[in-house]
């Protein structure tokens, strides 16, 4: 019955050695990939919205935006940050409460590594801490709280940034167990939201208000000492079903990260088995368009509920429909940002193949599954059946595979060169003298070569 | 099944003429009574302690710290306001939902009167209209959304500033209903957190949450339009029953501040019937602690409740405790803040005349009802029934009683002629070119007055 106490304790006392060394490779590969997503989606109008509105009130610059370079106050960065690594839903997934752990607490971390030098352990520690917090805190009203109706990488990505942010202010067990409940009384963030500029409002406010609760607690700011368990706590507030046990339940023996997984591809996670699949087929008999006269998809029914969309007419719909996906996997080979662009959704050759696409519900189809069948105008038929999705757990994301959705993500706002600098400190984060010389390092040189080239 | 977008329109094309002379006085009274909370509330420790781990985040020197002077950016300002005005819980009620509904809304307004000057009807016709939109969605979901735990003077005060400071902004309908939306992501604060530095923290972020909102929503960030109704909306998501007739109902034609109560003692409100006959029976005998045997009470249940603590030990517990404050009443004649002080609570006079009293709790006496009897040493018995308790809606506080209070809270903080200026502006503040200049007024000359005297 001491779960907020209980956490602290063990975000204080935790050590960095007793982290098994394949944890701490996957919390690398995790940063790797909020790095990335965060550099890709800088200039999306939600992030230049939020500038023109909030940078007014910033305080000193003390941390950077990435890939703009913009400094702000640390709380603002954080915020900013956080936005633009999920504008484009294309972050990290713990797949057990679909939390995007990275946004909050790296979002907060790196802004306050800026600001206080922390070395590239320190970071690490304090990034596996907060996503443990998170997580485990996740696990415990998940799915009660979800289905509530709230976006759980917001108010459980709260403690996991104050957490994360406490760790490296130092503070000791009472001021975290105050930083937890001063991070349980701002949690929020509404599924309502989602389609619309507040989702992504949603981690990076949440780092912000983890942060605020860690700097309000070093100062002895008091809050109720069981802000998740109380009878008016988080977890009764804002679920209504909890299981504590998964909150302290072999703390310090399991790690949440380990079971972080990415995103190949820059859309709803259930139709990646589908784009896997015809990427693979394409790849394999050199596909073209035109030699395609039907693609006979069969998904899981959640394919078809979530992503049904026949004839989207914008990028963000292209998101959601299983249709434009299959037909830029076989055209462009690739599910990346830029396969979901407003031009790629209304260019004539892809509308052409997406009307070629017919997808079928099938349950015996398992949800990282799917059969797809090519009819081609010669007469022959190539089948491929995707059993486990890239990206999935089961068949993880290579560290290859990272580098390239990286390199993708950052082209034409970085320069080659700075990405490859980028993606080799992040790599060797763990050996840094001070972890901020990623978020420097996260600038291009000159302006945005973006900008540049329209 | 358009309520947020209801509001918005009502909101943005309300005018001022329209609103009575009656409800323009009672928003008068509320904001005179918020500054005087304000600064009387303004060198707490909560505030010393927030603005020492936040100051160093905040923006350029937009605006005012009530009663101190600091200078912050208007969402801190606004942020540190909220807190000061509710710190000693001697802020207004908005009785039908036990919102406090002048914190987020003045905080918000005045912070950013100074870095956006707005005239003082301009001030007050917004700060109407966002105490109209944050009470008519209190009363929507209260009381179930208060019963599942959420303090709600956060929860919708936070809307209540988004449409103030939207207002003021220049929102157009679409905007201004995406600033609903934005506010309705950010709505938090746990009931758990009473008694903690996070009570008076909810309706200081709920000033900061909501007026960023309008900002964000002023540079067209967007977010649902349905964000109170919708199916996953906050209404459904924070409350288990909800009546929508109360936010749309005779929108325009009444006004919730015109419900709006003052308490004239600085603790909760049940035993201010209790306070209001001691007072009155020791002025009309001019009684003495000394010449007392014994004081009997009879109160509503609650009371006891929710007050009966028979031994407070410390300032705080004072204000939860009916027996302190039968016995400050009388020695002291107030229930000002001055009486729940550590000091007055260990004081052995006061200790000595506490355990004289008695309360009994009687279903026949209503909540803001107290029948009390005054056993003397001379063997006289006195007897008081006080039906409405003074500042209950039945018998409000006077103007006088306001400018009263004001004074006893600004008492060592700014000097006399310093408070009388404050008052007079305040008074007058629809007649104001610049409303900001009551927050310049609410600053003491020479620093603090409370500090060099000790």
């Amino acid at each position: 019955m001491e779960e907020t106490k209980t956490l602290a304790r063990f975000v204080v006392e935790s050590r960095y050695a007793d982290i098994p060394a394949n944890v701490r490779h996957e919390a690398t590969r995790s940063v790797l990939n909020w790095a990335g997503c965060a550099v890709g989606g800088c200039r999306h109008e939600t992030i230049d919205r939020a500038l023109a509105a909030l940078t007014p009130f910033s305080g000193p610059a003390q941390a950077t935006v990435l890939g703009r370079g913009e400094r702000l106050d640390i709380m603002h960065a954080a915020l900013v940050n956080g936005m633009s690594s999920h504008v484009f839903d294309f972050d990290d997934t713990h797949l057990k409460t679909v939390i995007h752990p990275s946004g909050p607490v790296a979002s907060a971390l790196l802004a306050l590594a800026e600001h206080k030098p922390i070395d590239g352990a320190g970071f690490m520690h304090a990034f596996i801490l907060g996503v443990e917090v998170e997580c485990r805190i996740g696990n415990a009203v998940y799915p009660s709280h979800y289905d509530v109706g709230w976006h759980i990488t917001g108010t459980a990505g709260v403690f996991g940034a104050a957490a994360a942010a406490g760790r490296v202010l130092g503070l000791n067990v009472q001021q975290m167990t105050w930083a937890l409940g001063i991070a349980a009384t701002q949690a929020s963030g509404l599924r309502e939201m989602f389609g619309t500029m507040c989702k992504p409002f949603h981690p990076g406010r949440a780092a912000q208000n983890g942060m605020t609760a860690a700097y309000l607690a070093a100062k002895n700011f008091t809050s109720s000492e069981r802000g998740i368990e109380a009878p008016r706590g988080f977890a009764n507030v804002l679920a209504t079903a909890r299981n504590y046990g998964e909150i302290t339940g072999r703390l310090g023996e399991t790690w949440e990260i380990a079971l972080n997984t990415y995103k190949p591809f820059a859309c709803g996670i259930v139709i990646h088995p589908a784009i896997d699949g015809c990427i693979q087929l394409r790849n394999e008999h050199k596909l073209e368009a035109e030699q395609i006269e039907s693609i006979a998809l069969k998904v899981h029914p959640l394919v078809l509920e979530l992503t049904g969309k026949k004839t989207p007419q914008a990028g963000l719909e292209g998101k959601f429909s299983v249709y434009h996906s299959a037909a830029v996997a076989i055209i462009h080979g690739e599910g990346g940002e830029s396969v979901y662009s407003d031009a790629v959704v209304r260019d004539p050759r892809v509308i052409k193949l997406r009307d070629k696409v017919t997808a079928t519900a099938d349950k015996s189809v398992h949800e990282d599954a799917a059969r797809i069948s090519i009819k081609l105008g010669d007469g022959r038929t190539l089948e491929k059946h995707v059993e486990h999705a890239i990206g999935s757990l089961a068949r993880p994301m290579s560290d290859a595979d990272l580098e390239a959705k990286f390199r993708g993500l950052a082209e034409g706002i970085l320069a080659p060169a700075e990405t490859a600098t980028l993606i080799e400190l992040a790599w060797s984060i763990e050996k840094l003298k001070n972890a901020g010389d990623i978020a420097r390092a996260a600038v291009p040189a000159v302006g945005s070569t973006k900008r540049a080239t329209g």
